[in-house]
């Protein structure tokens, strides 16, 4: 077991902490100025761990090490939401970096070679898991021409403005990463529920989102008789009440929905609703069910239109994510990890948040490792975890590496 | 019964309608420069008919009859709304001018008094019936001095724009107005529906608007157990589904109540929704009912609130407004009028939509008459009414206006 150094850990996070900090929250938007300073200072953390640091042409940092052999890769992604907390991403980067020395400074395993990646907006500021995409290759070129932020600003421009038009982008190399593992906040409430300080992923959930569209008639709403009316906005309300009640026979205590916008038009006291949009999400491990929530929801439709008056219209609003399970063996080495360092503190469970683990996972052998979220908040100034769990999750992540790398070196020798 | 010009009637408001013209609609907001230019038009229109005309220091147009004697009052008002159509007001300005002539014409009509009114902003632009708030004697200075419009326009930099600071106020003169007639188009379904051509209004209904905020928590839509989440979305729509089925159990077929809009907060498909605002309005002729709707919407809150987890708060948006009665003895006049005019056509009926005649009706015996609208459609550029309904309309106000007005001065006398 190699033994990571808890204040260095801790003392790391908090210095990252600084960059955007806005005590106790964090505002670190993908390529901002304050983020691109936060990159600066990692990739300097990384050299000072021996590792060979760069920023690459999305602004990924990427830490690679100078070992000879088969590398663990271990990382997560250092932006924030625009109210983000301190530790969603970044502790699982801090952890990388920490274990790349913890390994190094011991004599048994400094000739193991750990990898450490910060993936640029992962939270989608511009575009969602836009380092781990061009990392495994995913084309990424109209994304950088196309995407931009709320304030409107180009991705490419945002890029140019930090420096990194024409740097190289860090690519999958083809052999070299025998696991990646993503250690993150639980962003959940299940680990503090249930009194567990780690937990091991199974599955990373998948997620469809789709609109529901009611189109009826735009009415005057103090001359119109309720018995004429084609109310939109009224017929979305039982809708989405027949939906609840249908999704109850398909689902198990893991599956989530929810319907987390809706937009009256044209949205006035005095107007009876002429068209009304829900937004609807839904996630679970299970992708049989997924599909039976989709085919529900569409036979929904398929009813309501019978009935005339309203018209619904469902539409994706996204391409399906289908659920990602988790390496076996590498969970195996997480669990065998987590129960020695903590007997009996540990558990199983899915991963409702998405990561980038689940890109990786296509190429790599991937697993996931979670500390609890207090109060399970996340995205969210407060979002915050016991420094307790914090310097035990990355003991655990630490032994597991050596672990999953010695058994990888024994399997290639 | 004085013959009213059915082409000078139709010539005008299609000149009317020029004044921002989008074919077919209109859109002329109050004291904006092409609403102005429509005033400034109207103003002179109202001098060739005879009448004394001034553009008051609220944008109000009123043009004052030379004859002595006890007057009569027609007014509406000129403005629209930003997806306005071009007879929603306008149609009662432009009969209350062509009455003025038709009236000024005829040898045993002329020494007749007919006062026309387009009255400022009833669309509320800046400030919803700001014109007749001002005739009435209500105290404005306050909603001049902070009302804006959507842009941010404050409505006394409007009055400036427009010429109007310093200008008098039109005020209602004591003793002069032995009625007040408001002509209007229907802006509902009902006379199209049951084949009538003419409405006397009986009451414009009263009206309530209430919003109710559920809160509850906001938390991750991935890594939230259903069993935990205080979601205020699925509350509100749970609500909604309750309150329905109440207000089932109070109204009348003539009750109206709308959810305009809802909004949730932070309104993420990613996101469980910690706050849910749900904008309510009811209308109803019955000052009972209106009460009794009120405390069982209160009712409903108390006992959702008894159950935990999402709270919910009741508040009043705007001061009641009560359903105002119109005087009874001129709805004989203009029922009279009608079976004369359109025999068998006409049927009495309350006015779901607000109007400058309850405020007015506060001061002197008001009445309103309507005709129909095609499709029951207003506040949409396509708003429109048959010429032979609008033509009829005005016939029928102008037999009724010389009825009034004659047996005003026989009694006076």
């Amino acid at each position: 077991m190699s033994k990571i150094n808890a204040d260095r850990l801790l003392n790391d996070l908090k210095q990252l902490r600084t960059f955007g900090s806005t005590s106790p929250g964090v505002v670190r938007l993908a390529l901002s100025p304050i983020d691109m300073e936060s990159r600066r200072w990692l990739a300097d953390r990384m050299s000072d761990a021996g590792l060979d640091a760069v920023i690459d042409g999305v602004g990924t940092v990427f830490g690679r090490s100078r070992k000879s052999g088969a590398a663990l890769l271990i990382g997560s992604h250092t932006d924030t939401q625009p109210t983000g907390g301190w530790l969603d991403g970044a502790m699982g980067v801090i952890y990388g970096l920490e274990i790349a020395r913890a390994l190094a400074e011991s004599k048994e395993t400094s000739h193991l070679a750990v990898d450490v990646a910060s993936w640029s907006d992962e939270e989608g500021t511009f575009a969602g898991f836009l380092g781990s995409r061009s990392f495994i290759g995913d084309p990424v070129d109209e994304t950088i021409a196309c995407a931009r932020n709320r304030e409107g600003q180009r991705l490419q421009d945002a890029l140019e403005a930090a420096g990194l038009t024409g740097a190289p982008r860090v690519r999958l190399e083809k052999g070299r990463h025998v696991a990646y593992l993503e250690p993150h906040i639980e962003q959940g409430g299940r680990l503090e529920a249930t009194g567990k300080s780690i937990g091991v992923v199974t599955t990373i959930v998948g997620i469809r989102e789709l609109r529901v569209r009611f189109t009826g008639q735009r009415n005057h709403a103090g001359t119109t008789p309720m018995s004429i009316r084609r109310d939109a906005g009224a017929a979305l309300v039982g809708f989405v009440a027949r939906m609840n009640e249908a999704f109850q026979q398909l689902v198990d205590s893991d599956t989530v929905w929810t319907v987390g916008r809706i937009d009256l038009d044209p949205g006035s006291l005095s107007v009876v609703p002429g068209q009304a949009d829900m937004y609807l999400q839904f996630r679970d491990a299970n992708a049989a069910r997924l599909r039976a929530m989709e085919e529900k929801l569409a036979e929904l439709v398929r009813d309501f239109n019978v009935e005339g008056g309203v018209s619904a219209l469902l539409m994706t609003l996204h391409e399906p994510e289908e659920p990602v399970t988790m390496d076996g063996a590498l969970q195996e080495h997480l669990a065998n990890s987590s129960e020695a360092v903590a007997p009996g503190r540990w558990v199983r469970m899915p991963s409702g948040a998405s990561h980038d683990a689940q890109l990786i996972a296509r190429h790599i052998p991937a697993c996931m490792l979670f500390v609890p979220s207090i109060g399970g908040v996340s995205h969210d100034f407060i979002e915050d975890t016991a420094e307790e769990h914090i310097v035990l999750g990355c003991q655990v992540a630490a032994t597991a590496a050596v672990a999953i790398l010695q058994e990888m070196s024994a399997r290639r020798s």
